[in-house]
This record gives structure tokens, sequence and C-alpha cells, in this order.
């Protein structure tokens, strides 16, 4: 038996590109519920996606090779959702209902592909990345774009250690994860989700981190939002919608201002009529939870639950659970989606506050898929976590405004800030560290 | 390219053994030297060796099946040295000396191979395993019955795990040593080597510790006691001589108590002549090191140091190094190795206690190569080290004696042990527990 397979090391040694998206199913779920309704009801919107690192002081120009990210990103338009991946999205229960897809919608994803990029440096030292176009089509770019900065630029840090370094490296992650893991292990009655796709180290990582979860935790692991790794593992793929929605529906209201304060409800109207059950989860912060609760239908105490974002879990969830009160209905009954920032410090504490009050569930991100503080055996600051997003920064020849529970992670253009705060309120929004 | 290798797959499945001594050279160094002596010298002297559980409450012959352990034992007998091995062997500089090993010395070794042994088991749970034959034949059996036997037992735990429990049980004995190593890199000076071939958790394992060491330590790392190891990275081997010698050569004094009592100078004087240089390392404890020093000859206090292998490392280093001064040399001259039951926290102690008073070199076993405490995910209590030894219990037809500096390391037929107390005195032997 010779010890050196040479078609494998021939073949590893003539790799022209080891992809970092590896299937259009390498996305976060609820980009393909939202593609769903958007397809549906908003296909035509022109939008533009800008991709932003909010850590402005790593300079991505300078860490990422230019022709390394071109490369990714065109394979990554190279991908088609593959025969077997459309069979299972069609075929599988997601959250316990069947055939959430619809025929025809699947029958668009068959032929879809990532629409063209643009891609600049800027004097600052950034990447100036944006996906133009139609609505579906531009926002499925949001995760592939994230996962390709964030590995390749971990790789960068990976190509400076030696094979020891590295196996160092990964033994130390590893036993840092499995002890996070022992620690939620205790927690009784804990549902805890992967949220981590766009921000992880990378695939294979979040893969590992996917199956220690699986293998540690049980049931207490309800899933993953990264569907190619939900399929792959025969798990739960999790997510609901997130805050594109609210934004450009609120662009598209125009000058309008109460077209403008309806818009967060008009949006889950939508939902409500693309989806139910379990899927019903209100993301409330897009332009201040207060405000959004203020104005809230009642109807809106039916749906499943919320999912505060960018307040601190506890108190965000405090204000929740006294307005689900003031409509007559018993937290208990209702379930808080925390998924901002978590560790497990932060997960032990919210878990102990809400117990026997509402039900919680937890979506873990970067903590769970990228912590390798302290895991080099020399200093690799690429391997630090940034906050990198991709948001929709236009739609339909507007400039689109997030503002947040956290003023730190507002964006938009100043004047139409202006405008959504007079709008929507100052109540409840405070700026605060962004954590990763 | 395919995911999977057809041919390594069936391959992996169709082993009839996976072979825990893959070369005679995967022993240690001290064998080999105390070999040349002995085919010298005393390649005749009929001995019996015999594998000694210390750890009583592990119950060997439960742990270990009795058709496996007899598999690899006959596996280690169909070994020979090898051509390029032997060439290594003569044509290496060890401890700065050229063709250490004669020519007739290495012809000798080329058509060696290990003798029969016999295996029984006994009512209270261990295996009886003994070698009998000329000394020259037998005194290789040490080694490779000892690795066998912890190989053999660690396997059985690791054959309960699953594959993610062994991902995390080597990635935190990974870190655990990378932690340990990153400990001992403050250490100035330091000069530490490997000695854990006889307790190693396994022959893989051990590799990678020695790896770990020399990426983690560079030139602080001097080398590895294990033959095969140090040669397959280009290390020194190191060692020097054993408890047998003396052992045996005071079995050969008979019943004549002085020739007795001048046995371990005896044995010295042979080395001497044998061998010089950095070579000259006293083991002064196999009767007890106070009775050694007060009747041993000035010329030792020539040789380049000692190894007090039984004594607490401080109390037994101040010991000799009384010793020295009153021969009138000065101990900053003189090493002392230290290598009985280490590990960080004793390393770090001893090497602040000696540091500008006399070198020292640590030879670090067990809690370098096998240490798995707490690192597997589920109870395996078969990954503790036990407190293995194959000991000379019989030459020439007398029953042969240790001592030690710990009573609880005495080995040897009782009335003897009285008889042998009685020539060389209690001085200094005390009863401490056996750290493995």
């Amino acid at each position: 038996m010779p010890s050196v397979d040479l078609a494998k090391r021939a073949y590893d040694h003539s790799w022209r590109l080891d992809p970092i998206v590896r299937s259009l199913l390498d996305t976060d779920f609820y980009k393909l519920l939202m593609l769903q309704l958007i397809w549906r009801r908003f296909r035509d919107v022109p939008v533009t996606f800008s991709v932003i690192n909010r850590s402005t002081s790593v300079k991505l120009a300078a860490e990422i090779d230019e022709a390394e990210l071109r490369a990714q990103l065109d394979h990554a338009r190279t991908l088609r959702f593959t025969n077997r991946e459309l069979i299972w999205l069609g075929g599988n229960t997601f959250y316990g209902v069947k055939q959430i897809f619809t025929p025809d919608f699947l029958a668009w994803l068959s032929t879809y592909q990532l629409p063209e990029y643009e891609l600049a440096r800027t004097e600052d030292g950034q990447y100036r990345l944006t996906f133009s176009g139609s609505w579906a089509d531009v926002t499925l770019w949001e995760i592939p774009a994230l996962s390709i900065i964030n590995e390749l630029r971990a790789r960068g840090a990976l190509a400076r250690l030696g094979r020891f370094e590295l196996d160092i490296l990964y033994s130390r992650a590893k036993t840092k994860l499995w002890e996070k893991i022992e620690r939620l292990r205790k927690l009784e009655n804990l549902s805890i989700s992967d949220f981590g796709t766009r921000r992880r180290h990378g695939f294979l990582w979040q893969g590992w981190c996917v199956e220690a979860m699986k293998a540690g935790l049980g049931d207490a692991f309800i899933g993953t939002s990264n569907v190619l790794l939900a399929m792959n593992n025969d798990m739960e793929a999790v997510g609901t919608n997130g805050h594109e929605l609210p934004m450009v529906v609120a662009a598209l209201a125009g000058d309008d201002d109460n077209a403008l304060r309806d818009a967060p409800y008009r949006v889950l109207e939508e939902w409500r009529q693309t989806y139910h059950g379990n899927l019903l989860v209100v993301l409330p912060d897009a332009f201040g939870t207060e405000a959004f609760l203020a104005d809230a239908p009642s109807w809106l105490a039916e749906w499943k639950g919320f999912r505060p974002d960018s307040a601190p879990p506890i108190e965000g969830g405090e204000i929740i659970m006294d307005w689900w009160k003031s409509k007559g209905v018993d937290p208990k009954d209702k379930l808080l989606v925390l998924a901002d920032g978590l560790d497990v410090d932060t997960i032990e504490t919210a878990h102990a506050h809400f117990k026997g009050r509402v039900r919680t569930s937890f979506g873990w991100g970067t903590n769970l898929t990228n912590d390798f503080r302290d895991c080099a055996p020399v200093e690799t600051p690429e391997l630090s976590p940034i906050s990198l997003v991709c948001k929709v920064t236009q739609a339909a020849g507007r400039p689109v405004v997030k503002l947040s529970d956290n003023r730190a992670k507002a964006t938009g253009d100043a004047a139409e800030i202006e405008r959504y705060q007079r709008v929507f309120g100052e109540a409840g929004r405070d700026r605060r560290e962004v954590r990763v």
C-alpha cells in the first residue's frame, strides 16, 4: 500500500481555486423564505445591496487580494441550484409545514444565478462591493458575499501558519467550543440554533461546529440557519425574515410619511399571507422597537413570537413581554428568539432570566462559528471577526434606511435617517458597541 | 476526483493487525547502549525479565484480550533491524561521538530477533509475561512489552468512543500539551528531552508529542529517548544506562557481600571502558543513593553527571551536589538529569531551585506522552497511565533485587531484599507514592 496517494496529491497541487461557496444552498434559510415573498410580490423593484465593513480599522483591501476576491465571486456566479437541492427544498417539511416553496417559485430558482457585481477599491483601504438589479435577483448575494470576504480574510492568516501551528489552532478552537457546549448542556429546556453563516471562519469549520452542537446538545440543538448544512446533516433549516423587507417596503412608500409609518406592518401582512404557523416571528427593530410596538396592530399578538435583534436581550425581551401582556396575551405561550451578539455568558444569563416566564430560543452566531480568540500560537489579527454586513442601500431609486435599536447600527442617507427618526420617534434607541 | 479513496478504504478494513511496535528501533536508546556492553561482557548470563503491574487495582487480564496481546507480541518477534536502521546506528554521531556502536556489534544486531515469551493469566486478574534466555537476547523485550500493553489498554478505551468523542479527546490532549510547552518555553536555558516511550499512550501520539516539543521549544528540546523517533525526526537519541546493569551484576556477586557492595561501581567501571564523554552519567539509586555515595570512588566525580531516579528531584539533587562539593568539584560544571515522575510544575520548581548552581536536564516521561486526564468526553479509566515495569527478576539462577530510594519501588525476593538492605544500609530510603 503506498503511503502517498499520488492521484490525490497531484490533484491537491493543481487546484485552480478552493471554492469558498460550494452551493447556492450555502446561505441562510431566511433569504430563501424572503426571496419567495419578494419574487411573488416585489420581484422587479430595482435595488442595490452594498457590503459595509463597520470595523473600519481593518483595511480589507490590504488584507484580501483583489484577484482572489474576484475569482471567488466569479465562482459563486457559476453555481446553480442542483436538482437534488430543488427536490429537497420542494419535498422537505420546514417548521412542520410541507411544500413551503411553491412549484412555480422552485421552477424559477432552477434557472437562477447570482447576478453581476461591482468591485472597486476605496481611498480608505476598503472594497466597494455592490450588487444592483431586480430585488429577486440581487438579494441572494448577501450571504455568499459575506462568507467569501470573511473566509478570504481568515485564509490570509492561515497561510502564514506552519503545519503545526495550524494543528494547535484547530485543536484549541475545538476544545474551546466543546467547553462552551458542555456549559450549554447544563441549561434545562435549552433551544438553540446555529446562526453563524455570515460571520463564520470558513465553511468547513462551520460544518464542524454544527456537528459538534448536534453531538453535544442533542435535541436542544434545533437546527442551523445554513440550508446546505441543514440538508447535509438532515437537520432543520431555521430562520424567518430579516430587515431588508421593511427597509425596502419603507423606501417604496416614497415621500408619504403615513405609508412609511405603515410599512413595517404592511410587510408583516404580506408575510402572513405567504407563511403561517412557526414562521410567524416578528422582527420589530428595523426602525426602533418602541415605535413599532406603539402602533402595532393587535393581530401581531397572535404570532408565534418576536426576534428582538439589536436591543440587549433582557431589556429587549422585557419590552416585548410587556406588550404581549398589554394585549392580554400570556408570554408563557410565546417565543423570544434571541440572536444578537450572543456567547455562552449571555445565553446563560438570558436563559435564567426568562426561565418559566416566556419560551426562548437562541440563534448563536459569530461566537459559535468564528471564535478563534487566543487559539493561534502567533498573532493573527485577521482571525478576529469583523462587523461586516451586506445591506440593501437603494430601492426604487431612493436611499434605504435602517434605524435599529442601536444607533451604531443605523445605516442610510443622513437626510432620510432624519426623516425616519421624525416619523418613528426616538424612543428606546441607544448607542452601544456593535458586537460582531 | 472521487471523494473516497476506494483502495485505501478497502485496505483499512482488511487489516489483520495494526502493529503497535513497528521497528526494533522503537525502543529507548539506553537499551541499545546497555545491550552493547551486555553483549560484549555478559552476553550469556541467563536472565528472566518480568512485566510487573504495580497498579494492582487495574486488572490487565480483564482489560486486554489475550489473543490481541499474543498477536502484538508475535508481530514484534517478526521484526528485524533493517539495513537503513543499522547504517544510521553505525554512521550517526551520538553525544558528539562517532561510531559509538562497533561493527561487530552491529553485525550481531543485524541477525537479532526478540526471543520467545511466556504468557499466562494469574488468579488476581493480571498477566504473567516473562522473557527468559541469555541477557543479550532478552533485554530488548523491556520496551516493546511495555509499549504493547500500554497501547492495547488505551485502544480498548478508544474503541468505545465515537468519531466525535475521539476528535475532542485528541484536540484536548493537544491543547493541554501545547499549554505545557508554552509554560516550559519561559524557562531560561531549559534542557529537556522525551523519556516517555515506556508509558506512552501510543506510538503515533508519542510522535506527535515529539514534533510538538520540537516545534514549540526549539533547541531547548534536546532529543528523545526513542531511537526510531530520533532517526525519523533527525534528532538526538538520548539516554545512558539503567538499573538492570547494577542489578544483574549484583546478582552475579553470588553470596559474597563484598562483591555485592562493589557491584554498582564495577558496572560503572565497565561502562567507562565502553563509553566516555557525555555518556558518563551515573544512575546511583539501584540500592539507595546514600549508600552508593558513601562508598563511591573519587573518579566518579569526574563523570559528566548523575541521574537521581527515585528520590524527589530537589532532595535527590542536593545530596549529589553535596557529594560533588565533598570531592572538591564545582556542581556548576556538572549535570543533574532529572527524570522521575515529572510534570510542568515539578520541572518549573526544580529548574528555579537549581538555576545557576548546577546544570540540569529534564527527561520528561509519562506526563509528556500519556496525559489524557479530563480529555475524554466520557469516563475512560483505561486512559489513565499505570505503573507498569518490565524488570530483570532472575539472573544466573539467583533472584535479582532493586532497592531504590523509594521503598515502594523495591523489587525482588524478600530474603534477598533483606540481605541487600543489610549490605547497603537503610539511609535515605523512604516510601512514597509511585508517580507513573
